[in-house]
């Protein structure tokens, strides 16, 4: 009688709601008008041959580390950010090591850190989702090969300084620090480089936030040369595909397109946390392209979809019981956000400031 | 100091010579003209909202499944077979297990087996590279986890009886056997259901060959819904781009264009066949989009490439030394090949039934 392995069998099955996805969709952060026109016009150039050929990554990685400001050695481009967590925790965990994660957080560093057989220990936020660098420092053991560090955070939008990673990094030289910066391009600071000095950390980037691009799977994960060497082994030659590899190089250089979207991303986000703080309702200051908020009402999503607008539910995650997470989109998307949502709260008589936190 | 697992350091690095491909490519089995228009269709009608996106895999599923004539809890889709072999791997086997390869064969089976830190038996083929059931059965130990055959093999076109495998799978009942169909469609026999009464049988299926599709990157896993559920686990949910599940069914539906390719194929792979054993060339009869064939020289593989053909050297393969692989297109293709084959066995004075076995 086959059986999986005991990591496998215990591990919980991630299945994002992704059915029915009809309206404004501010539940995924995902871009909500798409990427630049550049990216489309290159897509339906592809012919016949460019489907037939396996794809060829390296030629691209050396393209999109120029973009990065890195060498081409430090990078490796992956089936979204999702695989890059996968072949971290392939390349450096096994059941006796442990990995670290602050919660509330993305659930996949959890489950690809569970599968290898490694203990996973969740260090909590500290009170607003703040960083807790002393709390991170102190769970950091001999056996530690994993700390997961989504900057900014998802769902929070919280953000560590990048001093406190650097200390991590520094007294956790056995360990792989992972920073994903998935939501970068909404905040702007990064680690990329650090492993220049400090060979264990990572960090990841996305083409499926601001770039518009959740569909094509392009994730970059990007270290230091000799363990991204490692990390090479356990992934496929083709691992990403072709359209996404003729498409990136337009992506990144399209920068304009990026910059004013996520300029209106900024805006939206202040008058979201502005509406929030009138309202008297919960939140917590985002840094990325979403805000979270206690909202404290399950009918209040149920309200929005109505309205044709699709918000996230965070409710199981720790810490988030009633919490709701919007994300923001161009201007437009923010006009059409704000009014469903002074309505929806008219409608839940929360729109006079009554406080639920 | 960092350091990667030991089984992902000792690793072999799978480095496939994608490098400047110009020329007919007959050297990765790939489809030669690519896939049916319908498919480029469909990618041309993608816009700016399926790109942003995160893909759904499952409504696919349940259309793939069709196609197939199973079940969608019997299928995932993955990002190429490649990731197939990935996820099995994770699922099954941990360091104190062992995996078997019939060798020689494609790599992919060994590197992901041997990254979870399981041993890694290799079973030589029997002469002629036949299939080794007997071999193979005297392997299985308590510690067998996984079993990994290509039906048909790759490099040599060899194929395993249906009967024989379903042996080894009854008598393996502990462990996962893996059979990969990727050349199915030139071969016609498959192993799909046999999980129904043997519930450690998978197959693989790939878009990448008789459909011309390798480069959206789609892979079909499918076995025991219990068993499936467990690779599920360890999957992303986004693991396949949205252009690949877009453009799917127009590929599975457009039966006729791949019959037709396959038909052509199977005649130019008897011609190729004939050509060897006019010349007194040691050849291995395929099964598959390829022939396998002792030239003995590796002057054959420039010569070749000057007449602008892209052929495979397989030197390096378990007892293959002096071989080389050629993939096996369209009618037209064929012609070209049988050409400049002709021209290329008279300078290098094997054009009279010089025997190089």
């Amino acid at each position: 009688m086959l059986k999986p392995r005991d990591s496998v069998r215990t591990l919980p099955t991630y299945r994002p709601p992704l059915g029915g996805r009809e309206g404004l969709r501010l539940d995924f952060n995902e871009n909500t008008v798409g990427c630049s026109p550049r990216v489309l016009e290159r897509l339906r150039r592809l012919d016949f041959e460019q489907l037939a050929r396996y794809p060829e990554r390296e030629p691209l990685e050396a393209e999109i580390a120029g973009f990065l400001g890195i060498t081409a050695p430090e990078v490796l481009l992956t089936n979204g950010v999702d695989e890059a967590i996968h072949l971290l925790c392939e390349t450096y965990l096994e059941p006796a090591h442990e990995a670290l994660v602050v919660v509330p957080t993305f659930s996949m560093y959890r489950i690809y850190a569970a599968a290898t057989g490694a203990k996973v220990l969740a260090v909590p936020a500290k009170e607003d989702f703040l960083f807790p660098t002393e709390e991170l420092l102190q769970h950091i053991t001999p056996r530690t090969r994993l700390i997961a560090v989504a900057n900014p955070n998802n769902p929070t939008g919280a953000v560590a300084a990048p001093g406190d990673l650097l200390r991590i990094a520094r007294e956790a030289s056995h360990a792989a620090l992972l920073v994903d910066e998935a939501y970068f391009e909404f905040y702007g600071k990064t680690l990329a480089g650090a492993w220049r000095d400090l060979p264990n950390v990572f960090i990841a980037r996305t083409l499926s936030k601001a770039y518009g691009l959740a569909g094509l799977r392009v994730g970059v994960l990007a270290g230091d040369p000799e363990q991204m060497r490692a990390v090479r082994r356990v992934s496929s030659p083709y691992n990403v595909n072709a359209v996404a590899l003729a498409c990136l190089p337009e992506a990144f250089a399209d920068r304009d397109y990026v910059q004013r979207y996520v300029n209106e991303v900024r805006a939206g986000r202040e008058l979201l946390q502005r509406a929030y703080a009138d309202a008297g309702i919960k939140y917590w200051p985002s840094q990325a392209n979403f805000v979270l908020a206690r909202i404290g009402s399950s009918d209040f999503i149920h309200l929005m979809r109505e309205r044709g607008i699709l918000v996230r539910d965070r409710s199981s995650d720790y810490g988030c019981q009633g919490c709701v997470r919007i994300t923001l989109g161009t201007q437009a998307h923010t006009d059409r956000l704000l009014g469903a949502l002074q309505e929806t709260l008219e409608t839940l008589g929360l729109a006079q400031g009554a406080s639920q936190s």
